[in-house]
């Protein structure tokens, strides 16, 4: 079996932990967002493509869900004593590697998918990791500071990380998306594909990110295979993260039904909710969407494995 | 007073602190080689400037001479882990921060005499810190690999840290000095200096590629200022390192005599050999450099300043 899965950071590869144990020899590619890419002293720096690869990889800190375990932070604090910042993001000494590499790799003329693949071999993933593009997408937020009232355009990062999402975003735009070209071998997973999954990853800077480069929705909407998502908003608020406030730069709802709509009949299948949320189901089958109602809290790698069952029972059946 | 010194890296760096220790008021310009300089993992490393700076900053591994107290090495690990190479070069995670910092201020366009400015305003080195020049000039070394007789042309930090120097130099070539200029400063802290020193540094890959910077060699030789030397030889063998090796692809016996006889009355007013070699002060005082015989040991700061102080004096009667 085939599955492309379009993910995101965190919600993005917990779940795919979670599919890589309930379908073992399944082919898996996964779709990963570059949007919240960011150069950091003169480093690449790939957090979604990074948060994938370690956490398949057996890397990733399990706590906090990104960096690496058993992280020192020696270097951060070594160019802080050389007043370079940013000091906001948390890079650690065994992160900073894999920027070196890919950084080293990127100059050297080597596109990012083929850095990517590089760094898989060391990690062993376990699922084909592609970037969604070879191209620089940053994804930009309009914002208006607390304390000022200066309207700014910020590093989604620096929304996320250093302000914490905690002012509106008054729009969220994927600064070079438009001219973006989807990575080798991109098209022709999705066209390949048994099953295509949207994760419980953020629909507008995660999976609408991947969306956004010319192409891929459009190979999704008119991929031979059924396509099913995972609502990451449970209960009216997002699971983890901070989505609500990005979904309102869209204007869309941050409900379970709201998200299904946004993606829309053009793209989704079928759509899975919460238990908690089983009064959506109707709602969302009403626009042509089948819906089901499952434990959608990623505990642990057993609850995530039942979630992907569950998705992919959703996808036979929208088939 | 106002002193220029011509340094290499450990030699240099430790005499350094013995004439800054001497003489705290004089005014120090130090230029610094370049010539080992090296591209490692996408990073430029500048292991003379390095060396000087984190000496006379208060940063250095004392005991090793050269890197970081206190350092560790998980990012050098982790290259390692991605199979990523050297791993014959001994980069500190501290050591990293600081060639990380460098790299993003180059590749925002400063040159390399801004870069080690702003390097410095942490490390307060206590002299005015000067690459030789913002042009890349690496020097190169011809061998004979010992196992497979193939004739190599290797960086010279591959032929003094991977190979220990164990084999011949056949030839030494600053790749890029020809077209090279002096740093912004040089030339005009020679013309202004009171005293020039050549500091017991290698004669050939430190102050020799200094030399080979077009400008600087003449600027030395038709300053007003007296130049004096130290040399590196005692008793017939380097202080420290492996100069016999460099010096013999240059023609030249690993005497203090010799030594002084390379840099030649073009260059040198005065020139101090260790006690142990006062047999030499005849021959080359017979050339028309002014020879002293003192104990010419780093042994201590004390040890060390008492060496400056007797550089000093040669300058004063050499005058």
């Amino acid at each position: 079996m085939r599955i492309v899965v379009l993910a995101g950071g965190i919600g993005g590869a917990r779940f795919l932990s979670g599919l890589k144990s309930a379908v073992p020899d399944a082919d898996i590619t996964v779709i990963g967002n570059t949007g919240d890419d960011i150069h950091l002293f003169g480093l690449k720096v790939c957090p979604d493509l990074d948060t994938v690869m370690y956490t398949l990889g057996g890397g990733i800190n399990e706590d906090q869900g990104w960096g690496r375990t058993d992280e020192s932070f020696t270097v951060k604090e070594e160019l802080a004593a050389y007043g370079v910042g940013p000091t906001w993001f948390g890079l650690g000494d065994r992160d900073f590697a894999t920027h070196i590499v890919r950084t080293q790799m990127l100059g050297a003329g080597y596109p990012l998918s083929a850095v990517t693949e590089a760094l898989c071999d060391r990690w062993q993933p376990g699922v084909r990791l592609l970037p969604m593009s070879d191209d620089r997408v940053e994804t930009h937020v309009a914002i208006t500071e607390a304390g000022t009232g200066e309207r700014r355009v910020v590093h989604f990062q620096e929304y996320w990380v250093r302000l914490r999402a905690s002012v509106d975003a008054e729009a969220v735009v994927p600064v070079g998306a438009e001219q973006a070209k989807p990575a080798p071998g991109v098209l022709e997973a999705i066209a390949a594909a048994d099953v295509i999954i949207f994760p419980p990853s953020n629909p507008v800077v995660s999976v609408g990110t991947i969306l956004a480069v010319p192409g891929i929705r459009d190979a999704v909407a008119s991929a031979g295979a059924p396509v099913v998502g995972l609502s990451p908003i449970v209960g009216g608020a997002p699971v983890r993260g901070m989505a609500d406030k990005v979904l309102a730069a869209v204007g869309v709802e941050s409900t379970a039904a709201a998200v299904a709509l946004h993606y829309g009949t053009g793209l989704l299948d079928g759509w899975l909710v919460d238990t908690s949320d089983a009064d959506a189901v109707a709602e969302v089958e009403a626009a042509g969407i089948t819906c089901r109602a499952v434990p959608l809290m990623m505990t642990d790698v057993e609850a995530t494995a039942e979630m992907a069952r569950a998705a992919l029972e959703l996808a036979e059946a929208s088939r």
